[in-house]
């Protein structure tokens, strides 16, 4: 199983609608993406290691799917519209990481 | 719930065991930590975003805990047994990442 973790930096002056995220945006990802998208998963970012330390990342979506293949087939008729709704909960430009879960 | 997540950037020469670490030092570490950690997941990473970008993690380690506290309490009295384990499967210096799951 691979996930697609869309991470996004803590950035100065970042904004970020956690509930947006959480109960519109992710949903309807999962929504678009059907039965490829085994499941999602969504964290809110709270520290770092340090005492004081700030979180590296504000938010982390996570969607599950059996292979890259799955995932890119899924995903690439539906990019346009999920990246639009970006704008509707945050101002920061999420990195992408793909990732096997070797371990669940 | 929290997630305590150790990051391992994807530095340049950077040396890592995934074997060693999914079956020696993580289940080490959950023995340990004893209860208080209720699971735990290892990822590792495969690409970034862009075509051809490499993943910004070699791999990530997920230790899920009640609380921030019952996370402290627990990892507070084995932290050198564990840190001192790490350069037996990486040279890597990990970054670490306490969020709470609000969707799992």
């Amino acid at each position: 199983m691979i996930k697609v973790s869309v991470l996004y930096p803590n950035v100065a002056g970042n904004e970020f609608d956690h509930d947006y995220y959480r109960e519109q945006h992710m949903p309807m990802v999962k929504r678009l993406l059907g039965d490829a998208c085994l499941s999602f998963a969504v964290d809110r970012g709270l520290a770092g290691g340090a005492p004081g330390a700030p979180a590296a990342f504000v938010a982390m979506g996570h969607l599950f799917f059996e292979s890259v293949d799955s995932f890119r087939t899924a995903f690439g008729p539906h990019a346009a519209t999920i990246q639009a709704d970006v704008a509707n909960y945050t101002n920061i430009a999420p990195e992408l990481l793909v990732s096997e879960v070797v371990k669940a």
